[in-house]
């Protein structure tokens, strides 16, 4: 189906996952439409999933991106939080009921008919597009307000990176001065964590097994410290002493070891989704009242107060800023986890249509 | 080590578990101590563990025991909440550390020192014997006062079985008119789960692989509905349904069609406690922000809370009283899950010294 719209962008056109330039179409601005130019995209790791069908889900052609930023160019006539020339931004989801009891409690994200920002069927049957495009069409209830305090390149991984570690240590609990949070895995999700930990006061442990992370963790990030998670000594130091954990890995590893870094009544949060289950030993989870729990990106309202808190005490990701014809390169360097620690793709100065 | 008084009870003396009379000594009553002649004893599925070393820990001779409700005797001079002639009970614990974060918080179940009621070393290095035994000697600290509105056999199994479906019910949150719980395994924890969810105004079902237990779950206890878990229609019919689950099973078993009888943010309460590893997908608790927790028993101030409770609710076990020379035959039956649902020895009337 062809919408009025001439839109460009890149696209994979098959489980290769090449990306390359793509024509396609978007629609009308509707009355409750909000219009942007894209100038910012972040590269997530769930765009690379989905670009070779890893989870199976994928449809070709698909253009990714759910880190959107940009600037307002139309509004639609009902549409009451934007006008033009405002900056804005849309992240992983464009869609939801808006009627359910989870959209009633602006938890949109756990709503069944949630529409992801690309590679899914809309409500008019259409396939969503993302970012790595030149522009968005969305409900303006979905679109979140960037603060001028952040810079608009910044800004694109809070939308997905950012979220998803805030959202669970607003809901956990573990976002008070005085807690000591374990980050599990320093990429573009952890590396947050320990950025939103460090802003509401916590102490923060990095826990990797990469001992080349240490100084980065330390010196880069501002973590209290580090942990080297194939050391049996650190790791037998550090048990007991955690009120949380946000585990951002997403290959299959121990949760055994994890549990015992946790103070009684300390809590694992898996924003990492290991293809295969993993082994969860219950007694130790009896012994102290602990849990395991699972976390996917934030509701609207919550992702508007993450950008606002983001910009007030000046959270920022470490970014890598790339054109668009480098893409293809920097999923490759994301595959080998080489890159410190967000791709953000400059959509609005290297983004050419190819006529 | 001997201490000075005289005391009688029945005991295993090796992993055959098979218990037999028993000529012990208790400590004298000490300034903050009370002595209390013992009624009622429950027959807790983990006195069958610890009887056969099944958890590798026991040590014999080992007198068992940890419902135990009776009649004050004897009390210290620096005791201030219990006179002589007073119902009361003691229940897994009798003493702990008093000092760290959890002892602090009323949490004595989650000190690291906590003193088990039967088979631990306690602070003066004696071992501790539990209450099939002719008396018992606390700190007033761990000892329940047990209301006159609940019977005394009634109130023992309370004491473990009771408090350990309690507790987490208050931490998580599983305790609200509206909420709907489910309760897998109907057994001596189950069914108190059952029992104090209606008292809190839930819905409950019943979830069990029996067939059979549909009807007591139903008419017997209250349950709102059964699921059984072999049918497919049923557990499909019931997905999404659940607030949390209160899951009793200590055989090991599968978690990822429990997960999904849970709405989005429902919690998964594990209070039996498999000796191996269960199967933990991460994607389903990510997509509806689910979690898995464990739960011990619960601290002295719930535990009379809970008291209390079932007392102005009318909350009582199903309980089976056998005299002290059945409890062998009753430890086979227990093994076969063939009670409903709580053994209860009758101490007073019937443990009778063998010289």
């Amino acid at each position: 189906m062809e919408h009025p719209r001439k839109a460009f962008g890149w696209a994979a056109r098959d489980a290769s996952g090449i990306l390359s330039p793509f024509n396609f179409s978007r629609r009308e601005t509707g009355d409750k439409d909000v219009t942007f130019k894209v100038l910012y995209c972040g590269i997530c790791h769930s765009d690379l999933h989905m670009l070779k069908n890893e989870w199976g889900n994928s449809t070709y052609p698909l253009v990714p991106g759910h880190e959107i930023v940009g600037i307002v160019t139309e509004v639609g006539s009902k549409v009451e939080k934007f006008k033009v020339g405002d900056k804005v931004g849309v992240g992983c989801m464009v869609q939801s009921c808006r009627n359910c009891q989870n959209c009633a409690h602006d938890l949109e994200n756990y709503c069944p008919q949630m529409v992801l920002t690309y590679g899914a069927k809309n409500v008019d049957d259409t396939i969503t597009y993302g970012g790595y495009s030149d522009f968005m069409v969305a409900d303006e209830h979905f679109v979140i307000r960037i603060p001028d305090a952040l810079p608009l390149d910044c800004a694109a991984p809070l939308l997905c990176a950012g979220i998803t570690v805030y959202s669970p240590m607003i809901y956990f609990g573990l976002n008070k001065p005085g807690l000591h949070l374990g980050v599990v895995g320093l990429g573009g999700l952890g590396h947050m964590a320990v950025k939103f930990a460090k802003a509401f006061g916590m102490e923060v442990s990095v826990i990797s097994s990469s001992p080349g992370k240490k100084n980065e963790a330390i010196e880069h990030l501002g973590a209290d410290s580090f942990v080297l998670s194939t050391d049996q000594h650190q790791m037998k130091a550090a048990m007991g002493t955690l009120d949380g954990i946000i585990d951002t890995v997403s290959a299959v590893h121990p949760l055994v070891p994890l549990i015992g870094l946790l103070k009684s009544h300390g809590k694992i949060i898996m924003v990492g989704a290991p293809e295969k289950p993993l082994e969860l030993p219950v007694f130790p989870l009896i012994m102290g009242r602990k849990l395991v729990a699972g976390s996917c990106i934030g509701g609207i309202k919550e992702t508007q107060e993450m950008i606002d808190f983001a910009a007030k005490h000046g959270v920022k990701p470490h970014i890598e800023v790339i054109p668009i014809d480098y893409v293809n390169t920097a999923m490759e360097r994301l595959l080998k986890a080489d890159v410190k620690y967000r791709f953000v793709i400059d959509i609005g100065n290297t983004l050419k249509p190819s006529s």
